[in-house]
């Protein structure tokens, strides 16, 4: 059996903070991340490959709220507007990647597929949204929303009286599609997957799919079908090529390798720093510790060259 | 081996139009549309689920519109909307189904996958755009429109000065998936594909896979698909139980059964007259002419009861 990779491309990896988010400059960035991955395949690797969703689908929420105040259009709930967006993006990293498979030469199929990740109803996340989704309210606006619409509110630190809603970022358990996915990764098919970090659903009392205005964390989703299939390795592309301790400090310190322990110990000494790290760090030990063998934080576009990135190791 | 179907569902099987669009109304005609599929399951059939989005890509290119002024977000193209659409619909229509199976104890796995639909670049109807997409627009936006984006409008009949974008519907070749639809399908797994036609793209002279801001019919689509994996049937859901000559006249007279030699003639004397209908025939009629053994055009929650539907067979 050929080694199992599972590639989580970062929010950055298609559409960088500094851009506008023209269609060509996500297709470039698009390209210039999937280029990196045909060493993997080069080298016999089978591979899933998962992408954030973060700017799109703040986007796709954005043009919901625009189009009700606009056209009366009636707007589509989180769960399909993070369908959508895997629609979208899927599509594009299909059809890029399929081009930069041909000029290589390598005769390979790749497919997308719409997925949907189970979360636990009764996750203690519920009760505490935490993740800034969509446009920044004012504070009349959003008083209207969580009356009219039930959403959760926080203070954005972008602007004054300015409030953005917070929804649920749940763990993901299990991915609906599991077994599909591993018969068509196993044949050699480059599978897309798990985009935005799925579609998040919950099981109800009658055994029924319902879905959930919440979102799933990207990395978490990767670790979480990469340990179900068993993957060798998990590989989380962002836009720095390392872990650092006491980043964008004086004591800045690259990490090259990191244990279990030596994690749960920076952890609690906070050294990570808030942001995105953290929990990057723990989808990759949740990976180790649920049988993958190693992981890999790295940037982007350095994917291809094993001097750079972070690796996590259970011990 | 099992008998396979296609069955293509149609806008409205999905959104009527006399409803504002809710994903509310939504779930509930997917619910209402996809209960009818049970029975084919219960036969034994391998089944694939096509879907129209004219309601939903119209609605995700009214926001797309919305969103650039309000708040000036960048448009996405055409494609990129109607793979959107493949993800929210395909989604939604993935849980009503799995739910649905759940309650008849039926244990069967259904996948989504976004689709790319290969055309011909030189296709004429490139030359000649018709499919009416996004909303109305005044002649001076139209105007800009067509200078800035390159844009093909023509007067809409619904308003004064209304002007409508219009794409060309090129005819659909080759589904890039399909060996893997086949695959996935033949071992009884659903199969939930070329949504809204598919993701229209075109092959450029260095073998390249290009985007094409076109749209292409679903129902052709369909028969596209179901030619070339053999299917035994395919089904064209819609809004009305037969095909009628002379539609909402005096003289309507519904049909039950239409060979290719009736078609022929009928289509000549324009009997079927302009509209919905006429594609959904010529869909039928190339799915028999390639070796489908029979189609049928039928309303959406009548498919289980056979004494409704228009048959059509080759001779």
């Amino acid at each position: 059996m050929n080694k199992l990779a599972v590639v989580a491309l970062g929010g950055n990896a298609i559409l960088r903070g500094d851009q506008e988010g023209t269609i060509e400059q996500q297709e470039q960035n698009s390209r210039d991340t999937l280029s990196n991955l045909i060493y993997l395949i080069e080298e016999g690797y089978d591979i899933i490959i998962s992408h954030g969703n973060g700017p799109q689908v703040g986007n796709i929420l954005m043009r919901n709220d625009a189009g009700e105040e606009m056209y009366n259009i009636a707007q589509m709930p989180l769960d399909v507007c993070v369908a959508d967006s895997q629609g979208g993006i899927g599509y594009m990293l299909e059809k890029e990647l399929r081009n930069l498979l041909k000029d290589k030469g390598i005769d390979k199929e790749v497919i997308t597929i719409v997925t949907q990740v189970v979360v636990d109803k009764n996750d203690p996340a519920f009760q505490n949204p935490t993740k800034r989704v969509g446009k920044i309210y004012n504070g009349k606006q959003a008083e209207k929303l969580k009356k009219d619409k039930g959403w959760e509110f926080k203070s954005s630190p972008k602007m004054e009286d300015g409030w953005r809603r917070v929804v649920p970022s749940p763990k993901p358990i299990r991915v609906l599609n599991e077994k599909v996915i591993e018969q068509l990764v196993r044949q050699g098919i480059i599978v897309i997957t798990v985009g935005g970090g799925g579609v998040p659903v919950y099981i109800d009392e009658n055994n029924h799919i319902r879905p959930s205005e919440a979102v799933i964390d990207k990395d978490l989703a990767s670790a979480v079908i990469g340990a179900k299939l068993k993957a060798d390795e998990l590989y989380i592309l962002t836009d720095v090529p390392y872990v650092y301790l006491n980043y964008n400090t004086p004591e800045q310190q690259k990490l090259e390798l990191l244990n279990k322990e030596e994690i749960e110990k920076y952890i609690a000494d906070g050294v990570f720093g808030e942001g995105n790290m953290s929990p990057k760090i723990k989808a990759c030990l949740s990976f180790v510790e649920n049988g993958g063998k190693k992981a890999v934080i790295t940037e982007a576009t350095k994917l291809s060259d094993k001097k750079y990135g972070t690796k996590i190791v259970l011990k």
